[in-house]
């Protein structure tokens, strides 16, 4: 099947599965107390230059993100996200399910910018009345966003001056960590990141783990009983063994950053073909998901003949938005072969 | 290492692992749409017999029980439970976080009797201020219980007779199904099983799976919006094939019955001969968890051998509770090792 | 003191305080059971025409909102809401810490459309990913808004058709009823609006009570186990008399509308001779809200003449919206003065 | 009517009756930002000897132990309680309801034992799995308690001293708090309360006000943002003059001790002239509320003759556990008329 609809359709990479049959009749502690945890810990604290850090491993997105600003938020606390972002749109309410407001900033092309935050701020700490509304407690973004794009290192430290100027912490949400950090476009590294904030996460689940999330909080500022509350919200796996031995796999001889450089070779080759064939972005992504604007006969036309892609948006009556997503999993000979099929569609839509 | 601390100490049973390994590259949808969540789910529901049940796969216990409680009570409505229960207990108020009251009814070995629970809702109905307390609105028991026992068929339909005479549902925590099924003092079919409650978890965690649970409405009676829900509250899995390709494998020829056979196998023998040996048991467990009463000093000694056990309880100065569990994985020749190291210990004391 | 900054800011209309003082030594049963509220409860049936329905006493708005919607709601639905609504704004986020999100819609001087409502239930389940979305689950509109403006008849039930095409409640927030029913721009009457919504509350605390609004379930279709819902969240009085006296009086002899009546002639009064004045309205309010586009020196000048107000908003650098409200106790000669103020202040700012 | 089923059957001091209508008139900012509420405040400080102190007025107990405790622990943490404790009992699952557990200690007559809190959090903390459990985060006590009992000055200090060592802040539910204090029986002043725990509430409900609680911080320590939380939580009353002219009233000339005081003599002369008909006390209650044991055909007859009571328990089959509450509002006549029926009920039963 010629699958691109999303960046988690295989299971997990072959080192992984291998590593996983190799340590499987080890004997281990449960809950993260496992070697292979404390090991992976070690080198994601490694990676990221933060030898302070601490290190906790979750099983999802929408979860790890509710953990993480229920636990960091005071209950009157809400957190800022851009209008586009995944807390705000797709996690079926599992941030205000905790009892917290998402308070949306406008958003570009997924981004949101400084100033608005700023004004934000500004704005609500003038309003006579703010005693009486949510207070924002926390920034979150997405790197990179929900729509492929990445904050720039200026735009980051841009974003987190102003927390750090109304003491409210800034979190990043890695899902796609490892498609962001490997794009060309990206100017920042692990380790810049993990200085431009103050809790983020490094997501498994995308990049070639079946599962886990790694929650790094660089200064070793987890909240105060973090385990307990990792429990208490379900979060904390039995056998941590499972996320252990992915994430210590995924961060030996950087194969996290390896297989991350894969997906996005194959995105630049999508992205480039399909330029020259004279297809229209949406907008234009340096990462792992790219969106293309096709005629509603077209994107039939690709689903006729086998090619899938996630219905993104309507963009007019004639035009839909429709995402591809590459992945570590992505085979060249899949992208070669969509790319003849759109190559196809194309002639065919011009003709 | 000669550890019997728990029931999760390694990972998954071979054949899981081997059928990840050769679905790996299979690309699915996510979120339990894929081919083995549905397979699994058709295959549980025919051990079941329960056609018209519905099957969801979720990531572990204590998530499990928050979501299966909280969806199914009313705001205003707690669950009963013996105190000695593990949503009481052991899941650091992850009941409470959802905004319930867990009722706790007197325990005996880990089981509350029908008759209390009738005196309960009795005694709740006939107090003129009951509408200014929580109000039962679930019953949730463990089979087996915390304590290793079970309820037999008997006082499982008492208990249940109770709940549908107050109309309210009856929920079976499986953590360790397999383990209380195939015990010989077991006099309960999972079928039967399935007739006597509204809702159940077979628990995958414990009994052979790397992760996962299997929750059972047997008259397909979810909740609305089930699936929301579970995404609301963090525990859907993005790879849903994860948990799909775990329970389709261990629900394929009965593997989840045969390795929960052999853990009760490997307690059996440890029972006998440990009673052989004169060793007094706290309770007669008929499962995978035995509870020896030991001096300290025998606790002492076992630990300085290199016997692992959980330290369960106090009986008074110089006595301690040690549990010791079997698994799906335990081999006879550490069990025979755990037992000479046990009956060196038994010498030294009687000596 | 000229305060016109809320419609709070006296205690409570005579006639209330003086049933209060004559039945202050009564013996009554608390939490509502007493012979006032059962009384008031009848008499809003029957304003409302609503011989079926069941009302209820709390004590404050946001807390109405809060008990009204967390209960009418499943756990992983929304309230829509035009953007400016009160739970949207300025209520602290009392609506998320009961766990849900308020949806927010587009506002046109604080009132939402029925198109506008339309398209955000079509296109949510046009969404192929809506199961992981907040379902939108009950509307909550303001009559009048927070704008001071009114939805129509045809307004309201061109919404209340598009709430039942989609099986959803509409919520009706009344805290200025009465300020909206005596407008001279409302086409509706109390038992009209009872049938257009599934749930309302008429304020009592801006409207002649010192505390206290009326839950009405005009068909009797509160969520089960209400009272004790109510006891739940801290909503429920001990002594519920006073809740009851104060609704017995309110709706006797049609104390509520004339009081009302008042306010609305006020206003009415201010904004005809503001307009005299030549003060620019912020927009067309035809209740007791009236918001003036002000100079900062205008809005200064007003300020050191003693006469209050509430700072709405900012227009541009130069211009501030102020609120000036009026109320049940407004007095004809504090009126008077305020106006010779603005007059004064207008005069020296034409000059 | 004879009822003396509660303390809160009639409505308020005529002095508190009279205040409002004082100044009823008087334009007031709402919010607790009035004049009333911060010279109530200023008195209740002054009361307490606890200059630093920050008071705060809620509207109902329910209301108020939730805000409390909800805002002073940590998600996790829940709070200790005698078994018998308001919170654990009889709020509808109001703590639950906001995320925390209730622990609840044995209860003797409705008080905790210092030894009895201590050995929980020995045993808490010994405990290997404790970080999988509710960590114990405050402790909640009533003075009176909810069988009319009072902790000593030495209970208190003990209970004080455990929690210091913990470091876990102690609450004081003082819903009947003036009847705690001004029984013959309390070796407790109000300020040496303040200085032996860290939050309490002065009761006004039920000793004398509409409504209406003051919770007091006696170090200035509530919780960070409060005033949002209190609003979040519903439990912020716009026209906050209604609770400040309340405790400004309560607290002159020491009103508040003096009707406490009244209560308290009528609750010993009942005790007394029971006492000499031969009546028998459930327990030996000091403050306004006294248990009777009667037989099933004595609490008929009673009821026959007129005289309310709240039947609280039932010993056996033919004995119950009737409770008599005097309060601010008891008239003597009432109560000699009590009696009379009381001795009459005796010799009836006694021939």
């Amino acid at each position: 099947m010629l699958l691109f609809t999303c960046d988690y359709l295989e299971g997990a990479h072959e080192k992984i599965l291998q590593r996983l049959a190799e340590t499987n009749l080890e004997k281990m502690p449960g809950y993260e107390n496992d070697p292979y945890c404390i090991s992976a810990a070690e080198k994601i604290r490694a990676a990221c230059e933060c030898p302070e850090g601490s290190v906790f491993f979750t099983v999802g997105g929408t979860q790890t993100n509710a953990v993480v600003i229920s636990t960091m938020l005071q209950s009157c606390e809400g957190v800022l996200a851009a209008d586009t972002g995944h807390v705000n749109v797709h996690e079926a309410g599992a941030i205000e399910y905790t009892g917290h407001k998402v308070l949306s900033l406008p958003a570009y092309e997924g981004k949101m910018k400084a100033p608005d935050l700023k004004d934000y701020l500004v704005n609500f700490y003038k309003d006579p009345s703010h005693e009486h509304m949510v207070i924002p407690g926390m920034v979150y973004l997405s790197y990179p966003t929900e729509y492929g794009t990445l904050y720039t290192k200026k735009e980051l430290t841009d974003i987190y001056a102003v927390c750090r100027e109304y003491q409210i912490p800034l979190y990043v949400d890695g899902a796609r960590l490892g498609y962001g950090l490997m794009s060309a476009a990206a100017d920042l590294t692990l380790p810049e990141l993990a200085r431009l904030c103050d809790v983020f996460y490094i997501g498994g689940t995308k990049v070639g783990a079946l599962c886990g999330e790694a929650v790094v909080f660089p200064k070793g500022n987890e909240p105060k009983y973090f385990i307990t509350k990792i429990k208490q919200r379900g979060a904390m796996l039995a056998k941590g063994r499972l996320l252990g031995v992915q994430f210590d796999t995924l961060f030996t001889d950087g194969l996290y950053f390896k297989i991350s450089a894969h997906a996005i070779g194959m995105a630049e080759m999508l992205k480039r073909e399909l330029k020259d064939m004279g297809y229209t972005f949406y907008l234009d992504s340096p990462t792992n998901q790219q969106f293309l604007v096709l005629t509603d006969q077209e994107a039939d036309t690709l689903t006729a003949k086998g090619a899938g892609y996630d219905l993104f948006a309507r963009v007019d009556e004639n035009h839909v938005v429709c995402r591809f997503c590459t992945s570590w999993a992505t085979r060249e000979e899949d992208m070669r072969e969509l790319l003849q099929i759109l190559k196809e569609c194309r002639l065919a839509s011009i003709s």
